[in-house]
């Protein structure tokens, strides 16, 4: 008999109408497998639950686990009840019943380990195992999550374990669009997509999974597939890429306006300026993704352009104003009008003409690029947020999307 | 040092500024002490997760323990958390993690073991225990709850294990009353009163206790503290019987409003039928607690009337009806309009006349008794509903309350 594990997230779970729902969903798969059901927290509860550690300016990591771990214990637990309504034999485990063994970075804890001969055993007395997603135990016997959003990596965690058929994550959309369909009507759904392009997707602003849970996945070849806990329909597979026979040479556009755009003007042009940057930011842990570097209209000085996530918008600033004497630079200008625009695909490996392509829609549409970053399978570039629709919609359509 | 266990309950808890209250109250004693706290749910959360529950009509209790068991994560990671904040050295855990391990009757599980030498482990390290109250864990690794107040047993349990000074229980009164200050505004504070006072008080309707806790604290000798969260007063002491130098004859007076009384009238007076009622009743698990049985005008028909609590009055009503044929009665009636008023002191026991004087007293405010039980330290009278204020406030009065 095959295991297959379904995670459901928040917006699935909340409200005990949901938790019906997925009931009856769990119920069609349960004669034929073994199923693991893995659940997030009612959707609002872990938000909740943050503002009481907020009103407390908690920086105390074990306790705030403590906290935002306990919206799952309610989930579970209400659906352990209802599939036993309808006479299935089910169990609801927290993570330290299991146990999920993580390492003891609170609030983003890692997991080490989980004992499969445990999960044979409730499997001995009951059809469906009801898991507390996010959550895990250390080696000291402390609760650890996994961090936001950390219940997609139990789900992928536990189904690599027990070497599930595959791992169904439910969200609110019924699978990964060639966009986002509330910029481009004309946005389709990806049947089947390799991993690789699912993380490119996922780092370029298309947050339908965790990302460590596709890592996760792609490491143990595991089959995941993205759909919609109220449709009936079939959602995105995301595989090996051996398995895409057919590879689209771009399978999406994806969008991000959560990007900043910092420029450090009139710096020496001498070596050594752009390490001590760069170390400056990874020292105070800010992720940089975008670099541009010219040489400035002297002919003597440069400029640098880089990007940052918005959060770490104030920090930069003050990092880089810090060390002004050091950096000898000129001026120092951040802009958060700025979005980045990706195009992702597999068979870009193999196909000359799609940067090309990109560059040319954008300038038909008379917008400029500020920035740009490349992958083997991803070719990104940064321009003025208020052109996000026209690109997103005309580089769907060059495409053929 | 001497070790002090804090319960707080549910409206101690409710909020972040009462939370706040809290770690102000354990500051003032950690200096001298080793704390050990306990924590219920913040009010109200118990209901909504039980709103939950019964959304699904769980009868599980497996499930229903798992559910309203998050309740207290919450609350003893927010306290941890505020400790911190102010200096204190302070972990919070839950039932599993001491562990306090209990049978696997869920939602009215019996403590059987806690483990000492784990805490004193953890007071290597810290020097307040935050511990989630109601909560254990069984042998076979299953969250149990002890019921309905059972952060109350929580706490004593765990002052009793490990030896504590005494165990103070944080509620939203001052302490226990002659009787209740909101009938008669005499009533005064009890300075000191014995276990089998505290006892008596619970049973005929003074929910100040968890009837449980004070059980297994005069098992262990445990001296307990009832008093507010919110005042700075000194709060009732409740302690051994020989520790009450002066004993009062009277200490208190209460009542309670959920009786009904259950006359069935006309049956056989011959021998074995009382036992046949009341081996109904506790088949049924139905508690019968007054009886009053008399020979019927007749002389050859007797009436039984006895006592319910009003949760059973359906129950009951079936179970004799069904039951008609057998006990060949020729009439039943049930009536809730009754209450329940007693007088409690351990002086009684060695004072004639506190009974004459309660008889005395009612009939003087023509109040009919319907029924009356005694015990050695209490008498209990039931009469109609509608007399309870005048009923209580001649009682205090006459014992000089």
């Amino acid at each position: 008999m095959n295991t297959i594990v379904m995670k459901f997230g928040g917006t699935s779970v909340a409200g005990t109408e949901k938790i019906r729902n997925i009931a009856d969903i769990v119920i069609k798969e349960v004669k034929n497998n073994k199923i693991i059901v893995v659940l997030s927290a009612m959707a609002g509860e872990t938000n909740k639950l943050q503002s009481f550690l907020d009103d407390f300016a908690s920086q105390y990591s074990l306790e705030s686990d403590l906290v935002l771990t306990s919206g799952e214990q309610v989930t579970i637990g209400l659906l352990s009840a209802q599939l036993k309504n309808k006479d299935i034999k089910s169990i609801p485990l927290l993570g330290w019943q299991i146990p999920i063994i993580t390492d003891d970075n609170h609030e983003k804890a890692k997991i080490l380990h989980i004992d499969n001969k445990r999960i044979e055993k409730f499997f001995e007395k009951n059809d469906v195992i009801v898991l507390a997603g996010f959550q895990g135990i250390s080696l000291d016997g402390e609760i650890t999550s996994l961090g936001r959003g950390g219940s997609d990596t139990t789900a992928v965690a536990i189904a690599s374990s027990v070497g599930a058929e595959r791992c169904d994550i439910y969200t609110d959309v019924d699978g990964v669009y060639t966009t986002d369909p509330n910029i481009d009507l004309n946005a389709k759904k990806i049947p089947k997509m390799s991993y690789e392009e699912m993380l490119e997707m996922a780092s370029t602003g298309s947050k339908v999974l965790h990302t460590r849970s596709v890592e996760l996945a792609m490491k143990n070849n595991l089959t995941l597939q993205v759909l919609s806990s109220l449709t009936k329909e079939t959602g995105t597979f995301i595989v090996d890429e051996k398995e895409l026979i057919e590879k689209e040479i771009v399978s999406g556009v994806s969008y991000s306006k959560n990007e900043a755009k910092v420029t450090i003007s009139g710096i020496l042009d001498k070596p050594g300026i752009s390490a001590k940057i760069f170390s400056l930011m990874t020292e105070n842990n800010i992720n940089v993704d975008m670099i541009v570097q010219n040489i400035s209209q002297d002919g003597i000085s440069a400029n640098i352009t880089f990007t940052i996530s918005q959060k770490d918008f104030d920090l930069t600033k003050s990092v880089i104003e810090q060390n002004r004497n050091s950096l000898n630079y000129k001026s120092l200008s951040l802009d958060k009008n700025v979005a980045k625009i990706s195009v992702i695909g597999m068979g870009m490996m193999s196909q000359a003409g799609v940067a090309e392509k990109m560059f040319k829609t954008l300038a038909k549409n008379e917008i400029n690029i500020l920035a740009i970053s490349t992958s083997e399978i991803k070719i990104s570039v940064l321009i003025e947020e208020k052109h996000t629709n026209i690109a997103v919609k005309s580089l769907h359509e060059a495409y053929n999307l």
